[in-house]
């Protein structure tokens, strides 16, 4: 493609509308997130953990976090998440105008990105279990699409699980960007992101899976309601498909504030370089 | 939240005492730690393997601190430790009359933070072990919230295991923060630190499990003494509970001096870039 | 070697061909990326899983393609795979008429770092499998040099598994250099690239191994066939040794595409740093 | 330690001799790599698995060597391997007078860390073969300080494994260091070096061990031999002691050369930023 095609390509079908260009990014940014994440999943449980275990989904699902991000990242701001989004709205960094249209893209893109793992393993999934998909028992395969309670969870608990995943997840998002903190250097947020994602698949993974993102399990769980697996995706576990729905949105919120309340409100006005530098908190020699 | 709404809750309750906002971030930074680095070990032992394993909690628990240095760095400088506040102290890069307030606001956050993990994983425990809250024996668990020693070690072997490990975590956080050493970029530091404590536990983790910091250890245990596993906490191992209390805290003082005579004491003055540039020592091509 | 005797070698031997300089690039930069990566995939093959598993071949594999970019980048732009050349030249950004001296660089390169792993453990080969050099069955070798489809997958379902991870391999290093999104800071874009490369074999590495590279698989498995495993390696799997050849080049011209057209295409024109900032994203505090 | 003690401290104790302060640098640099990363295969070997694995000693000794380069990279370069410091000689890096004692201090430093891993571990050495030291069979601790070849290496074969893998770390080096190539950023150097590492011991490390460096294996191996183990450190594996001697030297040289034959010698001069930027190169659009 040559610069002059280049450009005039671009003059026919560039996309002056902020609001469709930053749609179109984070329907790309949450495929991605899912049609790689749940392919980490998806290759630990198929191959029988010949292929993957806890370390692969772990760290797999924590880089197509980061890749994710790095796609969508400047143009919408690399949600991936709507509750990214409703955290920044609820702190104004998003315009509540946009919320709707963010949240359907993340939607379409996770449901986009389930069709494209179940695709890609199609023939692994007939292999598995003679062609039948199945939710629950030795060969289910639903839990590698959306997330699905552990036998001992109750619903308070996996509540509360879920409000404190996603309540850290963005306390330590709005610190990683926090300019006035010790901020990661631009262009380096979504790695710091990715092993954000890694200690929080370590250390909270076990109940539920840490979906911590409705769009990442609504939106592949009724593409498995759709492909084969049937209903018993939302009845199962004692109907718990709306937790990761529900507790991610209030999770995200309260992690938002709590941010702001015990670090962001202090920081002191602008003079930079002051008060929010660790380097320099390391080398106060003057005093004492 | 609107900008103004923002604007007058930063006037209501906006810190003006730097050690208020500084106690916050600690307690904040601490409860982030434990939360997420206990909660690595809570899935590894809970799960009974199937869910984690060294290398999770390992690589867990090291990004449990990056994150929690991130949320409190520009604060704080990131402590999260009594060990590194003391070494701080000795070495004139935090106020004496500081200490107390930091090591108390990082007791909290420990003691918090493990509460959580009680909390998020209380279905699990339960069932783990029948409702019964074991120190010692095959459903031990009070290893998830603070360390004992391997049956082989002996207090002396273990107190000097406590005081090597947290020697060399002080010098190599000196190092990474040193500006006239090979530096690592502002922002990054959380990271590098983050990849410390990997090897750290890797390699130094298997007598008593690499403590190395007595608001990590104590914190916890005294949650777990309250919560029903009982005094055993602290008689266990030979009354083990208080080397990680105080081999930390000799340990991190002789490593920031070791650092100091090595290395830091011999900075030829201010002429920067000139020695102390590792890629400039590459790249030495006027001689022979 | 002082420096007047380099400043003599670089009289009498340096490059003035810039295509040469970058052929001898992409050659070394290829050799490293074979000789470590299918060395991974070797020493875990070798030891039959007692010094390497999925993770040290995902991981190990990743970071070879980050020390090969590293090595080639700055000449050649490192892109040690015909896949990504083609992609290259398909959107603009390298020269049709060097892209067979790029690809005939690469093919050699990974050809002659098959022979290194060979040459390497060549004890280890004689040992594990009595001599003989079997592509198929328990004692299998072939699978360390070349891509070998499961017995599962059939040539439709393998074709589309090399032609979607390409893609993904494309959009998402187009992402990783794009200036105008949240692009990697320069000089650590090698690593991000290896970070893709450890998401894309944990989650599509189980159908056939993830080749995505014509001169990654084609070259070492050349070296097979006439190092002793035989014309086998070209029949073995219904004749597969065509696939990662061509679903590549079509999935890595469809990934640039694709990024082109849902990413690159909207940028805003040339004022830097107002809308492509995903620090300022989160700081957008200015409305609602 | 106030202000003013510290200035008077700085004037008694701090060496005016760039050479002392150098040796002090490598001496520390090289302790660090071998208590920590001889430290990782203790805890593994001692664990019986249960507390290591492949990974952790792999991760876990890349990460040794990362925290190595931080403590004295500004200083002395970090070389922490006589096989490093040679090729700075010969490539016109490193003063030849230097030589003998950098090699002397990482001589020195690795026989310090091996001790410090007994002393640590000298409880779990004793419960581990009751008391008894071995240099192989089932109860083998030898392999925790040195390395030993794998029962079906030849020495040649061996020989040149260590050729191959230390002229590949020396390569690599050199590309992570040369600013006209795509330079790791100032201050990140040691994370690329730990990165370089995971792979060639998850690819090169399963005929011997992957050594690479003469003072990681002569300097414990001395400990080895007076600590109890005896004079079989020494013959064991057909005398191979001398290998991991030699061939990293052989290798460093070999790899530098190959570094500066194919990419160094052809850096077109001083117009910085023209053509060796992997970031220019993906974007050049100007052109077919």
């Amino acid at each position: 493609m040559s610069r002059k095609s280049r450009r005039s390509l671009k003059e026919k079908f560039s996309l002056k509308n902020s609001l469709v260009k930053e749609a179109l990014s984070e329907f790309l940014g949450t495929f991605i997130l899912i049609a790689l994440g749940c392919g980490c999943v998806g290759q630990a449980v198929l191959s029988r953990g010949e292929h993957g275990g806890p370390m692969t989904v772990s760290v797999g699902f924590a880089m197509a976090v980061t890749i994710a991000v790095y796609v969508s990242g400047g143009v919408s701001g690399g949600h991936i998440n709507p509750a990214v989004s409703l955290a920044m709205c609820v702190t104004g960094r998003l315009k509540w105008t946009k919320l709707p249209i963010y949240i359907l893209a993340q939607f379409l893109g996770a449901f986009v990105g389930a069709a494209a793992v179940f695709g890609i393993y199609y023939n692994a999934f007939m292999e598995y279990s003679d062609g039948k998909l199945e939710v629950t028992g030795p060969n289910a395969t639903a839990q590698i699409f959306a997330t699905y309670p552990a036998p001992y969870l109750s619903l308070v608990n996996g509540f509360a699980d879920q409000v404190m995943s996603t309540a850290v997840l963005l306390l330590a998002i709005f610190a990683i960007f926090d300019t006035k903190n010790n901020s990661v250097p631009k262009g380096l947020e979504p790695i710091a992101v990715g092993l954000l994602i890694i200690v929080l698949t370590c250390s909270l993974g076990m109940n539920s899976g840490c979906a911590m993102n409705p769009a990442r399990d609504l939106g592949p769980r009724l593409f498995t309601a759709i492909a084969g697996w049937g209903m018993e995706v939302f009845t199962a576990g004692n109907n718990w498909w709306w937790v990761p729905i529900v507790a991610p949105l209030v999770g995200g919120v309260l992690g938002a504030m709590t941010y702001v309340i015990f670090i962001e409100i202090h920081h002191s006005d602008p003079q930079p370089g002051e008060e929010n530098d660790v380097h320099a908190k390391y080398e106060m020699t003057n005093m004492a």
